[in-house]
């Protein structure tokens, strides 16, 4: 029986999307939640040095930055501004101590039908990426997301393909972010965790939530409402030697809508009982 | 340079919704399209022998029925209904000469979150069809759809999990229908064609169209007109050695809403260009 405690909670601040980050670092505090997960338009709303400040006077572990990325402009001044932002979001994960810079890789080049291309893109910012991330300490974190993102958001559409495309850099620089939701339907998903071993770098959860609503991005549910078994997965994860926090992220209207306070009360009480104790 | 031409084509009626089996397969010979894929619905509401005779008159060859599966219930009741009704689809396919029943193998066993159960009961009910499958000489096609239905629709999300299935079972019975729309996005695609070889038991078409509609089941539209890059996917199929009809199936309102003769016009057109010639 293992179980993974409230002491490795951490509330991805897009959880609670209505609220600024100073206001999310209190609630995080009000509901004893130790770590969290930030946005960088979050960030550069209340400031980077303020953000930084406010998230270690909470005394709050960043458990990643969200997010880099967008690495499939195909065209030379669309390249360079995305290798700009990117080379921004690694100083900014550094400054905020974030665990993991999460990457969310981009869809097709505009105009292009050619995944490969879109996918070779990727690799080649990613390796442009590395000798910066390395010489500030912060470590670039693929997600792969589900495929139905596959066209418009990111070409990385399995666990599998993440961690084939980390396995090309060095291990302290690139590993990958497993999220429930984005990979929870893959038949693979025990051996590929297994295979990901020290290359994970953040494991996020959210539930799959039926139907699927209008805006695909949103149908995320609290741990519980929909019908992932997040016991099998946590397991996997833990036994592939993951020990970090576990960012509890969900993109949902209704959650978003009802009062922060209820939606951080509900993400404890649902880790507790989702990944508290598993086989 | 190969290529599949228009002699191969087949056009699938969920793509012409709004009219019966008579008028789809008139449809069929005004277009000179040589192949239909058939629904089972609209066999029922023309009859099972009076289909069967109209497409025969009509010199169409029937390269699919759709569908046979949804064997992920887990009650004896639910069960037994289940498989008998696949028996019947099985006797219909025989009586229509179909290449292949198309098995949408179903989602999660209601009641359960485990993925795995679900796909033990869709393999057990496979096992326990071939029989039957194999006295008429019915090809069961196994359909891996898009992971975004693996809760709710099939749980067989992939092509490789889809393969590694059939390959449970004699080749001459049980193979794989490769559906462009639910796999495109693949990073294994290539490979995997490669592997399923003589598996494959169909091949169909339908592009993928941004945005996602409210309803993804109807996110698909004319070749051409989304994202989807079909000449390498079909250089695959046909190097695999895939020789049958290629079905162009599309559920999207606007085009079941359009005339059919535009509709079947347009199917050839694009079929022409996207699959006439590719390196």
């Amino acid at each position: 029986m293992g179980g993974i405690g409230l002491e490795r909670l951490s509330l991805n601040q897009a959880t609670v999307k209505h609220i600024g980050l100073e206001d999310t670092v209190a609630l995080c505090v009000r509901h004893d939640i130790p770590a969290i997960g930030l946005w960088r338009d979050r960030v550069a709303e209340t400031g980077l040095k303020a953000s930084a400040a406010a998230v270690r006077a909470a005394g709050l572990h960043v458990s990643s930055l969200c997010r880099g990325g967008f690495l499939t402009r195909g065209d030379p001044d669309g390249r360079a501004a995305a290798l700009a932002d990117n080379r921004a979001a690694i100083a900014e994960a550094a400054e905020l101590g974030a665990d993991v810079l999460v990457l969310v890789c981009g869809g097709l080049v505009p105009g292009h039908r050619d995944l490969g291309l879109a996918r070779r893109l990727v690799a080649d910012a990613i390796g442009e990426l590395v000798p910066e991330a390395q010489r500030l300490g912060v470590r670039l974190g693929i997600e792969a997301l589900h495929p139905m993102f596959c066209a418009d958001r990111c070409v990385i559409s399995g666990l599998g393909e993440a961690i084939d495309l980390a396995m090309r850099f060095p291990a302290d620089a690139v590993g990958v972010v497993v999220d429930t939701y984005h990979v929870w339907w893959d038949a693979r998903l025990p051996e590929e965790i297994a295979r990901a071993g020290p290359r994970i770098f953040s494991y996020q959860v959210g539930d799959w939530v039926l139907p699927l609503p209008a805006d695909a991005l949103l149908g995320r549910g609290h741990l519980g409402d929909g019908v992932i078994d997040f016991g099998p997965i946590s397991a996997s994860v833990a036994a592939a030697g993951y020990e970090g926090y576990v960012e509890v992220e969900i993109f949902n209207a209704g959650i978003w809508d009802a009062p922060a306070d209820q939606t951080a009360a509900t993400v404890r009480e649902r880790f507790a009982v989702a990944l508290g104790g598993f086989d």
